[in-house]
C-alpha cells in the first residue's frame, strides 16, 4: 500500500422497510466484475465529503436519495494504479425514483439472508457476507 | 443520525516489530474519556484527505511520522452536536519522535492479547477489543 497513492471509495447499504437492501449488478459496460452484484456507490472526488461523495454516487447509479444512517464498516483493497480505502455506509431513501445507469443493467431487494447465493463482487465479497451475516441474526 | 451533521474522524493503529500496538493515555486537558487509552488521530478538517488527517493527527499527538499499510474497519458514535464516522487505519513509523500534546499524558506499545485489561476509551472500546482480538490471533 505505501508506494500507490490512497483513494477513498464509499458505498451505501440501503435498506427498506422490510429489511431489504438494494443490490445492483454491474454491465458489461465496466472493465471487470462484470455480472456481479455491488452495493451502489463510488469513488470521492479531491476534496469531497464522504457523505457528498455518498449521496452524489447513490443518485447516480440509483436515481435514489438517500440519508446516512449509519456506518457498515471499511476495508482495503488494491487497483492496479491507487490502493482503494472502502467506506460502507448504511442509508435509507428519503426520494428519487430508481433507474439505473449504463454501468449497472439490474436491480434487486435482497434480504441479508439471501446474499451467499448471490454473485457478489470478488474484491469485497468476504465483507458483504461476513456483514449480511451479522445484520441477518440482528432482528 | 440523520439530523446532525456527519463528521470524518480518523484513527491509527500504529504497529511496532513486535505486534505491540500505541496506545496514548488521555489527559487532563480533555472534557472526556480522561485517564482513558485510545489509538491516537482525530478530526479531519473540511475538504481534508482522510489520510492526509491521519498523519497529521498523529505527528500532533504522538510526534510520529507514519504511513498507512492497511483498513482495521469503521464505526460510527453520536456526540453532542455531531454523528462521528470513525475510520480506523493501520500503520507503521517511519520517522520522527515519540512526544505526547497535552491531550496525552502516557503512552504504551500494548501487544493485542493485552487490551482487555487496559482502560480503553468508553465510545469505541468494544471496537478496539473486536480488532486486537482478531488480530492477536492472526499469527
Amino acid at each position: 500500500m505505501p508506494q500507490k497513492p490512497l483513494g477513498l471509495a464509499v458505498k451505501a447499504v440501503i435498506v427498506d422497510d422490510a429489511g431489504r437492501s438494494l443490490l445492483i449488478r454491474r454491465s458489461r459496460a465496466n472493465r471487470n466484475f462484470v455480472g456481479q452484484w455491488e452495493w451502489p456507490g463510488g469513488k470521492s472526488d479531491p476534496g469531497e465529503a464522504f457523505d457528498v461523495a455518498l449521496k452524489r454516487e447513490v443518485l447516480e447509479e440509483s436515481g435514489l436519495q438517500v440519508e446516512i444512517t449509519g456506518v457498515a464498516g471499511a476495508l482495503g483493497y488494491e487497483m492496479p494504479a491507487v490502493h482503494v480505502v472502502l467506506l460502507c455506509l448504511e442509508a435509507r431513501v428519503f426520494g428519487g425514483n430508481l433507474r439505473l445507469s449504463e454501468e449497472h443493467d439490474e436491480f434487486a431487494w435482497v434480504p441479508f439472508g439471501e446474499y451467499p447465493r448471490m454473485a457478489l463482487v470478488d474484491n469485497i465479497r468476504a465483507f458483504m457476507l461476513e456483514y449480511a451475516a451479522r445484520e441477518g441474526t440482528k432482528k
